[in-house]
């Protein structure tokens, strides 16, 4: 009788601008061990993707799993899930402004393991699911907070990836017209309000506008206050940097009612540096959110907090992949 | 060797406040025998459901096909397609106020054959896909355009339920912050903008707040004027007429652009009464939806109107359910 062996290790990799972080993880979310790769010092993605190889390679060796691994995840910008490829992604140095890179199937072949790919948000999804708050739920939607507002959404127990592979850009659903100009070209993206940068902005509008005693007037260039300052006026019991924070929740709650319309989900989980400021933003989004919901989901719809280490959290949500391969 | 008889016919039925529709219908789309129900003349369930057995009973012993049909499909307000109830459905006198209806199961046990339920606007999105103009489409977003708007979501070829079976209220998505009331009891709903009663109310609105000459001032009641009112209008050529219209398509593309970031479908597709007015809405909903929708969505998601024959659409869309029991 042939014995079946559950593999039980994945690798992880989370790809950013300036490195690519490495882990082996085990099928309940610990990390064996892990590793960080340089990845903007060259322009070229075969020599990124062979550099990521001999990393990944060496992990294995050196951890003795050679038989033991079920695949590759990789969470990276622009990452298309269906294809394999990485599809314009401006910031990554290796891209080279090269359309769609084949990044799956080339790493795929080099490692002769299976990798699969999808975009940071979506990972963060899957991770959510497989390893954290969202255990056991089959429709939630995952938020990320940072400089940008990223998301993924999960149907059935799925990422929702769309005809295309690019559903669930939450942070560009316009939610004012003819709002503040956003990185993309238009106005009003939710993630021009309920970002970190979105914060930022909110306090030097305000501190333009009016004339309220702030904290934050103390900064001597106005133009490099950041969400961080604020976060700290707001522990400070700074009325102003409060009500940014209550500003930017009730933006949050206010398309959180229209995104459960949507896909009805069990819960609303917020990931990201700005959910640091939880204790100033938790409130005004429930509120918002129950005050603006159809009422048949008023009281049902939870918002929850990550409870994954937030500097582990995305290699093991490009670890998640792995899985269902 | 047992014969694998394909059982090719499916019962469809549309049920709503006054009367139920009942169909026998092919599996490409083919309305073989059809019936109607009057149903708001009992408070009882149990005597609906009945009468719905005898007059179903009826069609398949006239048509002679005991032994050939997969299952019956019901389309129907408030209906959850996972507990197979319907629920609150405040417009129904046979449900009477009732909470939690165990339709399926009841009318299953009486015609001893599976039944499978969903809402008016999820049962359309389905016939779409099985009979009309999404055939061989696995995403894509279905909008009614009736008195209100409902819709159905479509992803990876399935209805998107979510976690309680509601999922796809894009009626009451929040298009314009404390915008017009909405009897769901919220402001600014895009069916308040953007149904034949929204259309209605831009016109009053428009006639009450402008001095411009329109064809629509000679009504003599300007309470009853209706989007037939206008669409007669627009067809003179009544400019303001026109501009309604244009204004209702500028709210729906506008939507819309929201929709593709959610779910990235292929295309919307439109059906219902008000879709009378294509000539009119068409070209401002695309604009509208180009001019806010996320650049790489640009030109790429398609605007498409239903094909099936309305007064058939709603049976054909509840049949569509059975295929796949």
């Amino acid at each position: 009788m042939k014995e079946v062996v559950l593999k039980q290790f994945a690798i992880g990799v989370d790809i950013g601008a300036q490195t690519a972080k490495i882990g082996v993880v085990d099928r309940v979310g610990n990390i064996l061990d892990k590793t960080v790769l340089v990845s903007d010092n060259t322009n070229n993605p075969d020599i990124f993707i062979n550099n990521l190889y001999n990393e990944i390679n060496t992990l294995i060796h050196k951890n003795n799993i050679h038989n033991n691994i079920t695949g590759i995840g990789v969470g990276a910008p622009s990452a298309n899930y269906y294809t394999g490829e990485i599809e314009n992604a401006v910031n990554i140095s290796w891209c080279c402004g090269q359309q769609n890179i084949p990044f799956a199937q080339k790493l795929s072949t080099l490692c002769n393991l299976p990798v699969k790919i999808t975009n940071d948000a979506n990972a963060s999804a899957m991770g959510e699911m497989v390893y954290g708050t969202a255990k056991g739920m089959k429709h939630f939607i995952m938020i990320t907070l940072g400089t940008g507002i990223g998301s993924g959404i999960i149907v059935n127990g799925e990422v929702l990836y769309g005809s295309d592979g690019f559903a669930g850009e939450l942070g560009h659903i316009i939610v004012e017209k003819n709002g503040r100009p956003c990185n993309c070209g238009r106005k009003g993206c939710l993630e021009t309000y309920a970002s970190a940068i979105g914060v930022a902005r909110t306090a030097k509008q305000w501190l333009a506008s009016t004339t309220k005693e702030s904290l934050l007037r103390n900064k001597i260039d106005i133009e490099t206050l950041s969400a961080k300052d604020v976060y700290d006026a707001a522990m400070q019991g700074d009325e102003m940097a409060i009500q940014i924070f209550e500003y930017t929740g009730k933006v949050l709650g206010e398309a959180f009612a229209n995104f459960v319309a949507f896909t009805a989900p069990e819960a609303i989980i917020l990931f990201g540096g700005l959910t640091k400021a939880k204790q100033f933003i938790y409130k005004p989004i429930v509120e918002a959110m129950q005050n603006n919901v159809l009422s048949f989901w008023k009281n049902k719809v939870k918002i929850l907090f990550s409870t994954l280490n937030e500097a582990d959290a995305a290699i093991l949500g490009a670890s998640s992949l792995v899985w269902n391969i």
